[in-house]
């Protein structure tokens, strides 16, 4: 028997054992999409982690979304009026976030590889582009000159430092996101220079981290870092964005990052910033932290097997879906999701069984060995901490068996 | 300078340096395609592969081709007149098989999470299921009964041994995919007195080996374990899939398989086998063999920017399109896949540089300090072995970049 990761807080069965999601049974929703495998989000669970992260944040800090967590529609148009701006990656979240309701002007457009094409719909709709590079801002102001129009500008600030235990580190060192801290001061200043309407910082050091302290440290490292900039420039940036990093429990042993100290934190780094940045705003980019533990992956059981002993459960899902729960995306050892019988929800564990996709591939597996109740063909299997990084960062064409349904509950 | 893998053999460049994909350039070809990043698979390249395996193989061997590695519509079509059968792994592909002109009886249908209703198609069609579980069987009967049809079944067989050096092994112990040995000849039975059309069985060890020898020493089990079964079911198999296993080299030190040497073991072994597969017919069932070296994967440059004294080059493609040349499919370590220059091909290495892709993740590295001719923006990059396993087995919808083109030339 393997462990898997902690079932998030607040999931409950109803008196049948039925996984809810919502208001509304794991087996309800199947039904209503009309098929299975299904990713559900609850927006009551987005709206309370929306509504936790403003009642542990310093009030003047923003809120954005990076909307490459889960980009689908409904979602989308939930949480805009909820969050103060959208964080995108390419033209395609460009025209995701503004049809979703956002204003232009809350969108920041970020990523180190955006074409002419890209930069002249963030100019013309009015969002603020996060310069990657000299080579980027060239291209922009001249694309901005030929418009006629006065861009948004911010730049994207490579640290020297990255954050301690992230899943994945956006800084400390050579990274081909941002311009390096000691080439920011010229570019800032040929910005303003150049007319455009500069926008300030763009600070990302890491993500996926689960400990407080090292997202206050990292903060308090970013806030320092703009105060230096800013100085070095001699203008006040309008906006400091200082990244994310709160993450989410995947794995056994993971716990829930602790909110309210890196509110109270940054309160503390906020209120003793440097003078160059009193009238600065500030934003957190969230994408995982607010939506992952909404989203639940439901997949039907379509063959129960034993091979040498071992049982399989072999569902209609895999990791066309969930490639990051199958442990083929960013983790180097593969350690199981949480997982669970949907209409067994809560029960007992009675067996230990290996939970596969449906692809004909060993990569494919979605739980290795774990415990849980008897299931057999036609249960649900349930993934969880789904809402992130599933439908869309998974190769959905995979071996013919197309997209899995979406549903916002 | 970290090295990169070998780029295959017959690729070749015009006067001008530019990369030649069959008889054209490759910024032609970008140029007909409308925009990079571009899957571009040489035609006469594959029909070359399948050339060489035939002369290399017994003439009694069938060849089946895999479309999972590779189902570009324009490409099935293709290929289909060329082999003799094609192996299917969902519903979706079924269906893809079959609009390429393929015929019903010559396709073959695995995959260890069938539903009903894929079931219900592959059997209205005439295509043989290889049966992936008792519980299977019990379901494609019972479907067979309803339509009053009479389906034609294999049955997978997961074997005892694995492919030695394969990097996916599909048997040797517990897995989700076939029948133990020791349970098939019961379900063969069962199966024959159903009144289903039986059409033998599938044996899969293992994938992407290049050691002849191992590839050979399988064959040899496979074919040894086909007779013990048909002799203790008392029947002999129509056809005896014996799986494929012949590998493509990515990575540095990798080198070809030898396909001679495996169709000389293979006639040996086939000229010794058991008299109860006297009558039986053999198929080889390869997918990336035939058509990975065949495909080159053009993706542009969009900057070129430098960090603490790294060089990065910035393209317009990715680990949205190109999965496992990240890193991030199937590998525990990163390797180099082969990559060049498309338009300086075989100029001689000038500068160490990084080429990553346009995904704002640390993960989308698509040549990690290669050493490169110095490329600037609007150069094309080219990376090989990108005709299997690549549009479809990436996360196409990840940060809204799109798919990319693909073209069969």
């Amino acid at each position: 028997m393997k462990p898997h990761g902690p079932i998030p807080a607040g999931y409950r069965a109803d008196a049948d054992g039925m996984l809810l999601i919502g208001d509304d049974r794991a087996e309800r929703l199947a039904d209503l999409a009309g098929d299975t495998p299904l990713f559900a989000y609850d927006s009551a669970k987005i709206a309370a982690r929306v509504a936790e992260w403003r009642a542990a944040m310093p009030r003047a800090v923003q809120l954005h979304y990076a909307i490459k967590a889960n980009p689908f529609a409904p979602l989308l148009a939930f949480i805009a009026p909820m969050v103060d701006g959208f964080d995108v990656a390419s033209g395609g979240e460009l025209k995701a976030a503004l049809a979703s309701g956002m204003a232009a002007a809350d969108i920041s457009f970020a990523g180190p590889g955006k074409r002419d094409r890209e930069l002249e719909a963030a100019i013309t709709a009015g969002a603020t582009i996060n310069l990657e590079s000299a080579g980027e801002a060239t291209r922009a102001l001249s694309i901005a000159k030929r418009l006629d129009m006065r861009p948004r500008l911010a730049v994207r600030v490579n640290p020297d430092f990255d954050l301690k235990g992230s899943g994945m580190k956006m800084g400390g060192g050579a990274k081909p996101f941002g311009v390096d801290a000691e080439a920011v001061p010229p570019l800032v200043r040929q910005v303003i220079e150049a007319g455009a309407d500069w926008q300030g910082f763009h600070i990302f050091a890491g993500s996926q981290a689960l400990d407080a302290a090292a997202i206050a440290e990292t903060q308090a490292q970013t806030v320092a870092l703009a105060a230096r900039l800013a100085n070095e420039i001699g203008a006040a940036p309008p906006l400091v964005n200082i990244g994310g990093g709160m993450g989410v429990p995947y794995f056994p042993g993971d716990t829930p990052v602790d909110a309210k100290a890196v509110g109270a934190a940054l309160g503390k780094t906020l209120a003793a910033r440097d003078a160059v940045l009193a009238t600065s705003r500030f934003a957190m980019e969230l994408g995982r932290w607010l939506v992952a533990e909404a989203g639940v992956y439901l997949t039907r059981i379509v063959d129960r097997k034993t091979s040498h002993g071992e049982t399989f459960l072999v569902t209609d899902g895999g990791l066309h879906h969930q490639l990051a729960a199958s442990g083929n995306f960013g983790t180097v050892i593969r350690r199981n999701y949480p997982i669970a019988v949907a209409n067994r929800f809560g029960a007992e564990a009675a067996e230990t069984v290996s939970v596969v996709g449906c692809l004909c591939t060993p990569l494919d597996r979605l739980g290795d060995q774990v415990a849980l109740p008897r299931a057999d063909v036609g249960d649900l299997i349930a993934i969880f901490q789904a809402g992130a990084y599933g439908a869309t960062a998974s190769p959905a064409a995979f071996l013919g068996q197309g997209p899995a349904r979406e549903m916002l509950v």
